[in-house]
């Protein structure tokens, strides 16, 4: 094992509170809860150990700075140490690990970088506790909506305003979090796949062009609930049994899509809620989301028009109501292509193999991109397994992106514009 | 209003507790709680104004007693007073009351009984709570599996033992609760119909025949959770699109065999659970519940078969496994003709139209069926809508089961045998 192989695998632990990384039930480090903090910790130790100046923002997002003079530019790197519940050790964990990583690696060889080099770890990027995603980096890109978010309840009923001041921060500030276009020269973010495209086309790293932002539809159904045994078939209105068919559909749908169009696209019937979902009643409201992803927005939206269409379609054959709620439409976000050249260029030059792609996930990098010229970097993770206890990467892997962290620095700091 | 027609109105607030039926969120009495404790106590103070002796058994099930001789016969009348939550004001309480009104029509005509007559309100009848129904009637016909349920829990996590202890009563005595055959002669229950054949039919009651006790399934399909937006479409093992036709096929089944078939069945996809039922991951399992009921047992088990042959299919079809479950597999109970001639005589007597009819949904009758000749006596309800704070059945109704009943006592109790 190489030396940053085993710098890596310490680190790796160290950001994961763990003494081994296959634990069975996973990692659980919410938004804004003391396990988060815990993490945060960690990479302030990490970063405070490569003499590093480290500091936290407003909205609790840890930078941590290689000084090269107080006026020259930021190049900044990072992502996040938060995860779902019972998550992996690798989201996120990766993209701050190996940005520290490079660091380690220029520092170790003298580099003299001509620009400020950040690394930042970003508070709270995963929606899985409040629903609501990449709060970090929102406020850093002054994207975040204070008002729309701050009553927004996790499943105990604790407010995002009040897990953000029992983080130790004050909600009115939040965003004061927010960077000025002047402050940062450009971002780059490395995460793992979460797919397997990297390994289908044999390559080493996935150099990202645009992130599928998704079109979330609520399809609501409304029939009557009434007892099982004693409501005869011809004489019910069950909302379930009307809207199975739906669930088909957009599989359906989404695989001639597919067919027909070089662009993928993706969909998927993630949730349901029944009412009053008791053995005896039948169902008398059924509640559905839908996620549909894609580069090519055009096909998110060709999509969300046939759903609507198909659920006309079931509310005039049978006796519900169908109402569709569009809860979030997002454009997609198209990455930097000057940037995506210099990770091509540094690829070559390591001679690893790179695969141009698109990310169907969301990440940070999605809001920096609104305001710096910023990337992606993709490594491989096992079978594409992802907000899982199984999902892993090899250190191998993470090893060849601290590298092409590294000599990208170089180019971006070798030199004063 | 007649003088009992008021007297219902009257005792029928009384034993929901409240000073008007139409209450916006319906009543809420979970078993072997404080409020079903509350309806008992109005129960007792009803019958004790018509000189019943009353006594509570080990289960918690009131005994109210017109006492003719010591070793007479004792025919018995009852229902419960149990709700699930959010329910109806008539489901088992019109049972109980119009039981004790026949008391009250008889005792104003003084007649005397040759026989004993008790009205019995059992405890606990409705599943809402425990997922365990006709708790107290199990106990009286010797059917109550207290090892077997003694630990099952409410959402809560308190258990039926704890529930029972803390309602007043013994777990270890729960099963003296039971009668010997020769402690009743037989019972009959009056029932909302919770359906709307009676009205279809031009009927003013139902004189039930059989009730079609359930089939219960539950399927589990199997698939593999991943990112909604990294994971192709042909790569992916989506346990809720594969599984989602089951929901289709049971409606269409259900409804095929009911165009085959004289008797009716009817199959129901009630319950549903998804995990982890997050908008960004692909349903990795899902779990549905699925009642079946038909008088006509083989009729059930033909359905469950073919349930079962669809689910085999789309397990060869889809990257899914597909497990079947049977939760509960009660053979449907016959109640006794004789006591149903008994009631169409009575019927005939007053110039009511009654319909021969099965009930697809459970009572505490079924439990007495099987120990004691048995029978169960339909008035119509409101659309046929119940367990639903809309719930109603007219006071006329109630009247017209009363009289029915007290008719019904004077043949039962008019001589020894």
């Amino acid at each position: 094992m190489t030396n940053i192989q085993e710098w890596l695998n310490r680190h790796l632990l160290e950001l994961n509170l763990t003494e081994e990384m296959d634990y069975e039930n996973g990692f659980t480090r919410l938004s804004y809860t003391k396990e988060e903090k815990q993490a945060h910790q960690a990479f302030r130790r990490i970063a405070e150990s490569l003499e590093l100046d480290v500091h936290t923002d407003q909205a609790g997002n840890i930078w941590a700075d290689w000084r090269a003079a107080s006026d020259a530019p930021v190049v900044a790197l990072g992502s996040h140490v938060d995860t779902v519940s019972s998550g992996g050790g690798y989201d996120g964990v990766a993209g701050v690990l190996t940005a520290l990583a490079a660091i380690k690696l220029l520092k170790d060889e003298h580099y003299a970088p001509q620009k400020n080099i950040s690394v930042v770890c970003f508070a709270s990027e995963e929606s899985a506790r409040f629903g609501v995603s990449t709060i970090g980096s929102k406020a850093v890109s002054g994207l975040l909506d204070k008002d729309d978010v701050a009553d927004v309840e996790d499943a105990e009923g604790v407010t995002i305003k009040e897990a953000v001041e029992s983080f130790g921060l004050y909600w009115d500030t939040i965003d004061q979090a927010e960077k000025g276009e002047k402050e940062l020269e450009s971002f780059l973010e490395l995460h793992i796949e979460q797919g397997t495209q990297i390994e289908n086309n044999g390559a080493d790293i996935g150099i990202v062009r645009g992130v599928a932002c998704p079109i979330r539809l609520q399809i609501t159904a409304e029939g009557m609930s009434n007892h099982t045994g004693t409501t005869p078939m011809h004489r019910r209105s069950d909302a379930f049994a009307a809207i199975a068919p739906l669930i088909t559909f957009v599989e359906e749908q989404a695989n001639q899509m597919n067919e027909e169009q070089d662009v993928p696209l993706v969909a998927t019937v993630s949730t349901v809620h029944l009412h009053p979902n008791v053995m005896n009643v039948i169902p008398g409201q059924v509640e559905l989301g839908i996620d549909i992803r894609s580069v090519d927005d055009s096909l998110k939206r060709e999509l969300a028009e046939r759903i609507e269409s198909f659920c006309k379609k079931i509310e005039d054959k049978r006796k519900i109501q169908v109402h569709v709620h569009t809860l979030v439409n997002n454009n997609s976000v198209f990455l930097d292509p000057n940037l995506q050249g210099k990770l091509a260029q540094v690829a070559d030059q390591l001679d690893f193999n790179y695969l141009e792609m698109d990310s169907g996930a969301g990440h940070d990098v999605m809001n920096m991109a609104e305001k710096w010229p910023s990337g992606l970097l993709f490594i491989p993770c096992e079978e594409g397994l992802s907000h899982h206890p199984k999902e892993y990467a090899s250190v191998e892997d993470l090893a060849k992106g601290t590298k092409v962290m590294a000599e990208y620095l170089k180019i971006e700091t070798g030199e004063l514009p």
